[in-house]
């Protein structure tokens, strides 16, 4: 049975996609060069759409890396040399952090409890910190950070790089990119795309971070930020990439701007507005995330008080598939993605499906 | 106008590769979560065909990275704490050494001639050397090192780590690999895949000497060979990676292995034995790699007495896309990729066109 994927990623396609695949293999996308004409026009328009859908400043690149995993390690390559500062209030921030330390550096953690937002204190960030991490939207608990949290330690801190996770948010979220220096996300998640492709927006203030600290250190190789930059200004990229998924971007995003970010945000705002007001109704779920203005819009976890396992699997049998809760959380929680592919029509059908079955 | 991709990759998808796509989307293979038990099995069933169609050792491990350009990377950070020894007789081997050298690492090269193969004198090669690295086919000249040349520094340096570079020859080589430690490939060039994926082969010896370097320094995070083969054991990756590559990977390597490996060889042999004869009897060719026995069966690379950009173009107006020339070779050389997707009538029409037209 063809299940409706609400999983936070891998998620749903979105619903041109497979179209898109059947073009590209009509047009033979994937035995091109990633070193021809037809390859650079395809990077182009990939970035153009990224640049208009996200509103993105003239001094932003974009690159493409193989995950967003992968841009958690660069991020360090290319932009600590001792320290960053990391918010950790769950499994993925957790792992940005960790991945400071295996590479080497003296990252400093901030934990707030799992569900919840960390209160961001600038007087507790050391005044001479290198960057600090923000994982906007943490995809194991449901918990969203406020924007205006990130903006104030971009007051505070106007020498620290700061860098936001917006891995299952985007396009969703209306960031401010002159507020922060990098952004990333994996296209999996709101993109609706096949997973293997990460998306890495840096401004220029990184690549500069970048080539001074290649001054003492190794900033990597292929994919340091120079490196990236160099075969970026081509419209290319250093190794051979994930050639289909940087088409599908481009055509997808171009979709997305059809609609128009606004209507997707609206309607995104709606959905997430339907189902926390069924959760707060119904006595088998109650949202994980207890405080609003911390509740994500595009990954909405609940708590269960039936078997979470068993909940999954009943929607399952009618099509609609939910993700399991994260790690520890696997038996208690049932996460629910809202991302732009799943219409407000599905929500309802998932909406009914549960006040009917549970 | 629909070509055939003679180009050494991205190249022609092998020929079962558009139904295979389509039955994922059916399948709905690129939402699936790369931590379900569905994944799994499709990790799974990829290890497992690799390993039959390879004849790899029990003691060999399959990770997947984002390209063979990472895993360039990887076998650096993982496998050397200091020298590496490169021979190298074009672009590829040439950019491995760099990246030793971007990584901080003091590499040792042994230079050859683009077109040749070098020498190789074990006494040449220092006796604590951790690493040596054979680019066995060399994509951008299209000279292939004679495996026995490899072999002789399994005898003379015991204690080496042996890398050899399979990216544009697999599965075409037969490659004895309690010769030799690691070998690596992507996607894109002799298993007729979208690119997007690199496939690393370990043995256990590699991850031996990453547990003991990490030690004393950083090797790396998520993919370390050491968090590589955690996730692994389990049919997993670190990251969200590429699902739909691997299970494309699973499928064609499954074809593969329902023709025989050994009709896959006889058949390239076959078919390069066919072009060589046909360059050599023309006005227009010459083979690049002058020596018989370092001409590589899947790149061949003619130097061209028209300019080569002429007959590329001429040959496409039919339907058949040759290679350029790589680098500053560009406007001197064709190359031909002569892969497993590649049929022998396509062959021959290639050839009957490459005689009618030039």
């Amino acid at each position: 049975m063809k299940q409706i994927f609400f999983t936070p990623g891998p998620a749903e396609l979105y619903f041109t996609v497979e179209g898109h695949i059947k073009k590209a293999l009509t047009e033979q996308v994937p035995s091109i060069s990633h070193r021809s004409a037809r390859f650079q026009s395809i990077f182009q328009e990939a970035e153009e759409n990224l640049r208009n859908l996200l509103s993105l400043p003239n001094n932003y690149y974009i690159f493409f890396t193989g995950s967003a995993t992968e841009i958690w390690e660069r991020i360090i390559q290319n932009l600590v040399a001792e320290r960053s500062y990391h918010y950790v209030n769950g499994s993925f921030s957790n792992r940005f952090y960790k991945i400071a330390e295996e590479l080497g550096r003296s990252p400093v953690i901030q934990k707030a409890e799992e569900g919840s937002c960390a209160v961001v204190d600038p007087e507790k960030i050391p005044s001479d910190i290198e960057l600090v991490a923000f994982t906007q939207n943490e995809t194991s608990t449901g918990a969203a950070q406020p924007l205006d949290d990130i903006y104030q330690v971009r007051q505070s801190h106007p020498e620290a790089i700061i860098a936001v996770d917006a891995v299952s948010t985007l396009p969703y979220i209306p960031l401010d990119y002159t507020q922060v220096d990098t952004a990333y996300f994996s296209v999996q998640k709101g993109f609706g795309l096949p997973a293997g492709l990460g998306v890495w927006l840096v401004n220029a203030r990184c690549l500069a971070k970048a080539e001074q600290l290649a001054q003492q250190q190794s900033i990597g190789s292929y994919h340091s930020l120079p490196s990236l930059l160099e075969k970026a200004r081509k419209h290319q990229t250093p190794e051979t990439p994930n050639v289909l998924g940087i088409y599908l971007l481009a055509k997808v995003v171009s979709d997305m701007l059809g609609k128009g970010i606004d209507v997707i945000r609206n309607e995104t705002k709606f959905k997430a507005g339907m189902m926390y007001q069924t959760l707060s109704e119904h006595d088998n779920f109650t949202p994980f995330v207890k405080k609003a203005e911390h509740q994500s819009r595009t990954v909405i976890v609940t708590e269960t008080r039936k078997p979470a396992q068993e909940i999954i699997q009943k929607l399952q049998e009618s099509g609609l598939f939910l993700g399991s809760g994260y790690g520890h959380f696997k038996d208690k929680h049932v996460r629910i993605a809202n991302f732009p592919t799943h219409s407000r029509e599905q929500f309802i059908q998932l909406i009914d499906k549960m006040n009917a079955i549970l």
